[in-house]
């Protein structure tokens, strides 16, 4: 296996931004969230993606030089417009608002129109994190997960992200609101591997732990099958209706996967009481998790965010793991 | 099927209350809402919860005459102590706090601390679409679903509500985040009917659709399996933070299910733009998910409650079906 040094990572996406005119301080930051998805493990959403991310940028979906607008500011929520700019810095931007808005009102919320795909969801969670903050947000996607009950792609698989603060490490959950989203249905149908659990329709309509049948068919199943089919619809709906922006379906319209809704909220934890507590209490719930008796010998229970922190502790020691055709190409850019 | 007039309900569930010593306002609210549950279909939290309800009340673990009480008020956030009080009575005492403030911040939040069981979930998110604001809350259980891989209950199936108000009605999406509620288990096991899709596990381990064996192991699956089980502890852990309460593993530790924490969050839409064109959006997005080609013939694809509101309809048409005992027993309380 290649690997990469972390900060190399960054420097060569950073180069290869500025290159394409990127200002020197977005060059960075945009460089540094692909890379800590790869760090941390995304590499669906890391260096694997990069290259359709330059791509999208020339052939002119992506106004790399567009900054987030205000809409409309009142009270603890802003609404702004992504004037499609690149989604990760669009993102980052708008949790950081969240986050300030969460300063001065303890929770914060912002909604963001017009933005393009944010790569790893887990990013801005962590920034909440990172601020002693609660960050939970969520984005509507193109259609690719059928409704319940029906054969065409409808909803979007949504990602969501709660985040919570800890001296050890945050814990966070990102998950598609599909069983599994399409960049892990790809990797699995790239090293010909069957799925662990149902993933899937296949042509007849029948379940199916090929990802292949999975992919050809977009017909990915909703976590919690009609639940998972519901939730999709609702966070699709309040993302639109929040931002004032496009829905899923709208989404589908368009030429490729952009102008995405967008929603961000952040409480901040500094400004109650009783956090001494609190964080014992969070100590307390994962100690008893780990007490589990684990189905099968050898198995052992993790909190969401634990095998992401020993995967990060990893690659910052012995390098990111990169698939070398695409580390390559990105070296050439 | 033996039916009885909603109002009929309501107003023996009043009469029940008010000779139990609740005020008149409270025994008429805390009647309505278990009255509401069986007119939209919740039969579960309705009429059928009714005599436990009773029962706790009877055996000094709910104070009828509690009120939530305000603990910390900062900004869009405010935290409340429910003193034990009614579930119902309290939960909908926060979400009409957390609409005010929205009326205030756009967003407003109420986290509550040491309040019981709140019945039927979708009553708090029908109340924030009928104020014009969508409505999101969740609340903790006590742990009664195993941590992803391990054997013993460790987890709240925690439900959570996302509400979004129509002129048509709201949608609804109300669920637990196992595959299914201990309550849609109970029914299925009364019945003797096995589950439509893996709902938990058995004493050996494997998934099966047995209910009698998942109410057995208390090892109902979470929805989307890791997802799910990642989504109780982060809603769980997120509700204790906000509320300063209890966390599903310290609810545990309690004689019944009581000192449960719980989150409430609206969005005042008419502080918003655009509301006119956001309606639109939704009705198209509803028309394009019922154009789905179903899986099945005579099979429809439905929006989260849509059903709620054809049962709502029948219901109050034809009078709200009934356990014929169950109804005998409130009638002679």
């Amino acid at each position: 296996m290649q690997r990469v040094p972390y900060q190399q990572m960054r420097d060569e996406f950073s180069r290869v931004l500025l290159k394409m005119d990127f200002s020197k301080e977005r060059a960075e930051l945009c460089g540094r969230l692909f890379a800590d998805a790869s760090r941390d493990g995304v590499y669906t959403h890391g260096l694997n993606r990069f290259p359709r991310f330059v791509k999208y940028i020339k052939e002119g979906y992506l106004n790399i030089h567009a900054v987030p607008e205000l809409a409309e500011a009142s009270g603890a929520l802003e609404r702004w417009d992504g004037n499609s700019g690149p989604g990760n810095l669009n993102a980052y931007f708008c949790m950081d608002r969240a986050i300030q808005l969460a300063r001065k009102h303890v929770i914060g919320c912002v909604a963001l129109r017009n933005t393009h795909h944010w790569m790893r969801p887990g990013n801005y969670g962590l920034q909440a994190a990172d601020a002693g903050c609660i960050g939970i947000c969520w984005t509507n996607t193109i259609p690719n997960m059928p409704a319940w009950g029906g054969k065409e792609p409808k909803l979007g698989n949504n990602p969501i992200v709660l985040a919570v603060p800890r001296a050890e490490g945050p814990l966070l959950l990102d998950m598609a609101v599909s069983m599994f989203s399409y960049g892990k249905l790809e990797s699995y149908a790239l090293h010909d591997q069957m799925l662990p659990v149902d993933g899937g329709f296949d042509a007849d309509g029948n379940l199916t732990k090929d990802p292949k049948a999975v992919i050809q068919n977009q017909q990915p199943l909703p976590i919690g099958y009609w639940k998972g089919a519901g939730l999709s619809l609702l966070l699709d709906l309040v993302a639109m209706a929040l931002s004032g922006g496009k829905s899923a379906f709208q989404v589908g319209t368009m030429e490729v996967e952009m102008d995405l809704s967008q929603v961000f909220i952040a409480f901040d934890l500094s400004k109650l009481s009783g956090n001494d507590l609190i964080l014992r209490s969070i100590e307390e719930s994962l100690a008893d998790l780990h007490s589990s008796t684990p189905v099968r010998e050898g198995l052992k229970v993790s909190y969401p965010g634990e095998r992401m922190l020993a995967t990060r502790k990893e690659n910052m020691a012995k390098g990111v793991p990169v698939e070398p055709g695409i580390w390559e190409k990105v070296l050439q850019m």
